[in-house]
């Protein structure tokens, strides 16, 4: 790593998620797009075109250069533990987007492996670095709205995914859930107990699946906060996502994106807005930019990164519980997971 | 007038206004409507029906009762400058609806008359007790955005008036722009000079009744203020009716009022309310209830009603002025009105 | 019952609640309060003053006459079992508070009683007359928003009551929860499963007192409809009563309301509303003049009175059954409840 | 110019304006920074730092380049008749900031000399690519509002412009309302008559250079179009840049824009929204962005630039016909001006 050179990036997987971080890796100062990788080569040279970027199939190809400084994990879940453990065997920082794993015990495992090594590992719950969430948790954390009590998040898709996804996705708590169980410990770190409950109430495929489509989540934290989760796998106005925060002394709330102020006024109603951002591409763009903006610096400073390993498994561990309580119908106090 | 018996009150006119005044009259504890007065016998009849008054033709009648306390001016507005005097040549209570008059000289002849009489008269600028402008009123002044620099009102009627009311109404001024004038003087009493355009953009009958449709106003304090009122006949969503205060510190503004708070969201816009209340008769039904509060308090109390007669005076000398400076584009200086 | 003349009201209690449906007899012109019954007979004289109604302290002088049309049931809880089969069983209509009674299985001996007694009988779920949420419960019945899928009911008082009421009260399940749980069911009338969560985090003679001043309820509806109800005994700025529904093509909601549409802006911030209104008598004041007269209009047209005893009932399983998941942490499954 | 190379890009002016014209330029895909052009060079230099940009101290140096495609023009208002003249002497397309001069006869003249040539001249006022107003006025446009009656502008800046500047300014006319009155020209674009109105109310040197620091306009469309500016010198909340189209069918606003979407609720007020953000640089952001891609837009298609030349003489019309109406009260006619 050169103090005087841009950070060498090398980015997994030119899917969706890839696209979004290969254009804010090409916007950073501090980052430089060197290697893009994926095994569907098409997908990999399409993306580096214009960047300066080398696509490449084979993540050996990318490992094998000593100048390597950072890796942004944006390919399939069942790959990412791997190319975690490869990246902080080299010491190369690593960016992950979430889950780390389905399987637990996968998670586990590679938990243990990674005591005690320093390289850097961020986990990719960008809606932390949402400007609007992050202001309300700073604000939170300042004491503004004195103890906080009560935490309701709401957040929903446009649309569900099509059926292969849903089918391999591990379902609706551990791969929608989790960013907002993610959040929820952004504000209540310490979760001990989970209520959930699922429904079919659209969807025949996620059914089919033995999925829900609608799931609401209650946590308690360690401190009597109550956080309510509420989400659904469509929505007819756009990405929703909210959150209101709610303490001793006040509320802090942050409202849905349309994207303008544009109001209209007729005979047929007042004041109405356009429909909201319609996803998480156009919703947290800038929460992705922040996000690496935090990844570069904690590279750059040695700081720790956040959030890190532990909360992507602690977030998988409430997942798992949601589930539980969901197919049980029990609330299931969360343990200390013994390191 | 009796300290233990509400105040007896005749009400003049059973049209629209006479109507909104019978129920508040009827619903307040210290009036007691004893005499609706109508040419038209069969509305004051009808108006009077269950209500314990007693509907009469003339006004006559009612002055003729020595327990008369207060009367009620909504009949039309060439009745207003008589049915004043009267009232006030028996020392019985008036609130009288705007206009005083549409001829300045019979508006200034009665007031030289009325000279040092101390018997209450209110002029019904109802807005004056809207909750939401009397709240900005009263933080205004006492000091919360610091000066007063600019107000801006923006005030349009759901649809104009049928041909007949036109023509008979004295122009959109001294019609529909005095209720803002008077609100402007709410706020800036002391106007020294005034602004006007108008244009005809929607209705024919309006035109070729040699009035306009819309009319921007433009006032200036004595301060430095600078009002500006924007009026039009017509507005497809409902009573448009707002109002800001700018001041060196801050502003405070107050927005349209639609039936409920409910809000839609669905694929075609979100966060829509509902068209606004119609028109005044909804809108200022708590305006029109305080006011007649006030003035059931100023004659029990003995304090000096407010608005009051002069406050009529000078916004129609405002509206005047506006007509004259959208007939000739120059800018009209206000004189000190010499009692 | 004469048509010709205002039904002839008894009010049972002088409290907070009657001293609001007194006032909205009075001001309502098909009733007719004629008698203020209290034990305590300084209230209910106080309260009678001025109004015409004669105060007594005992129900019996009051079911003696013949002419009594309704009552009005708005004395302490345990009184309401007892009142409700006197009026009852004197074909006398009745509008009773909530809830009918703490003990179930009192209410279920009373409901048993009126089997087949066709006088008309109301339950006091004032908020289902708020003209906020009654507007969003028929919109979402009319289909507007698809099938209801999701409803999100935050419902904050804004100061515990004093220990000595909440020793009494039942619980907060029972005493504020069941008006939410009441709503969820005039939207979802078929509630099957029960889930919640208490905690403690602010009040020490709550916790105390073995109750919970903060609680989380997730219920399921037949058609597979997800209700959450947030509850607080606090809320630092006024009474917080939000409703939010969700359906498969868009959704409503209804917000909390301010005095006044005053907005400030300023350098500390900007779109300032005042504080909400600050608790039931206020928020709900719209909600109980609706509520009575439609238990005006269900006497005088022989129609169901809706809230009904049966409504009564199932919010009181509900409460139960909410209190018993918060204490066992299983979801609680409601049966049908057998007449 | 080559189709394949990126266009060749020299900025005149390394002040507050070039600092953002030459972040934007860099971030776009198919401009060059290739020099930033200032007298004062070490302004030139600190800003070409990093850019790969080439400091000069002198306009001579760039044109002399062959491969120059574009010039932006962000110096000094007398330097900007003299740049465009020589851009487009050697047709070389230019984006020049506002206003062309403050010297009506040189812009007429720079006018004459430019007749016939084709070379791309785009003026910059920004606020047409604002989204929220560009969003509106396509809107209007379509029709979804009917006929456009009114339209109603307020802009506040936040704070005075130090003496030295207002000095040079021109006055608020041609500096501030300015943009406003090319604003009004996007939705109006024949304006016949001009009324204003200007007060000293909080700026002691503003008075003392003879200028106002608040003022009002109201213009006149040829169709009776109606529209009012508000202008201020300053803000105590933020840039205040608001604007409302009101017509036959309806209305369209745009709102203020606050940083993030957070809401404070307390018991001193709700819904408190963060102050605005704080002036043009930020409220303007993607506006200069988007007028600089419609720049390289209109040079690669070879389509005329909007707003062009003549809106710049238009605007600056309209500003010294504002000026004289607040100097004489007199309403000022805008004639035809005859190329």
């Amino acid at each position: 790593m050169s103090e005087n050179q841009p950070l060498k990036v090398a980015l997994f997987g030119s899917g969706r998620i890839g696209q979004v971080h290969a254009r804010n890796i090409a916007a950073h100062p501090d980052l430089e797009l060197a290697w893009i990788v994926d095994p569907f080569i098409e997908g990999a040279r399409t993306l580096a075109a214009g960047t300066g970027a080398q696509a490449v199939a084979s993540a050996d190809e990318v490992f094998a250069n000593a100048d390597l400084d950072a890796v942004i994990i944006g390919s399939p879940t069942n790959t990412h533990v791997d190319l975690i453990s490869r990246a902080m065997s080299h010491g190369v920082a690593a960016l992950c987007e979430k889950p780390i794993d389905l399987d637990l015990d996968r998670v586990r495992a590679c938990r243990a492996s990674l005591e005690g090594n320093p390289t850097p590992l961020m986990l990719g719950f960008n809606r932390r670095f949402d400007p609007h969430f992050a202001a309300i948790q700073a604000r939170v954390a300042s004491g503004e709205i004195g103890r906080l009590e009560q935490l309701t998040i709401i957040s929903r898709d446009p649309a569900p995914a099509p059926e292969a996804y849903i089918l391999a996705s591990g379902g609706i708590f551990r791969d929608q859930s989790i960013h907002d169980l993610d959040m929820a410990r952004f504000f209540v770190p310490d979760i001990v107990e989970v209520q959930a409950t699922g429904t079919n109430v659209f969807c025949d495929y996620i059914e089919e699946a033995g999925d829900f489509d609608s799931v609401v989540i209650t946590l308690k934290g360690s401190g009597g906060e109550l956080v309510t989760i509420t989400n659904s796998r469509h929505s007819a106005f756009g990405h929703d996502q909210r959150l209101e925060a709610f303490g001793s002394d006040g509320m802090l709330s942050a409202g849905n994106m349309a994207p303008t102020t544009v109001r209209k006024y007729g005979a047929a109603g007042t004041e109405g807005a356009d429909p909201y951002l319609p996803f998480f591409l156009e919703r947290y763009a800038e929460a992705y930019r922040n996000e690496l903006d935090a990844f570069a610096q904690a590279i750059r400073t040695g700081t720790a990164c956040s959030p890190g390993f532990d909360d992507g498994l602690q977030a998988l561990l409430l997942a798992n519980a949601a589930e539980e309580s969901a197919r049980t119908g029990r609330t299931v106090k969360i343990g200390k997971e013994q390191p």
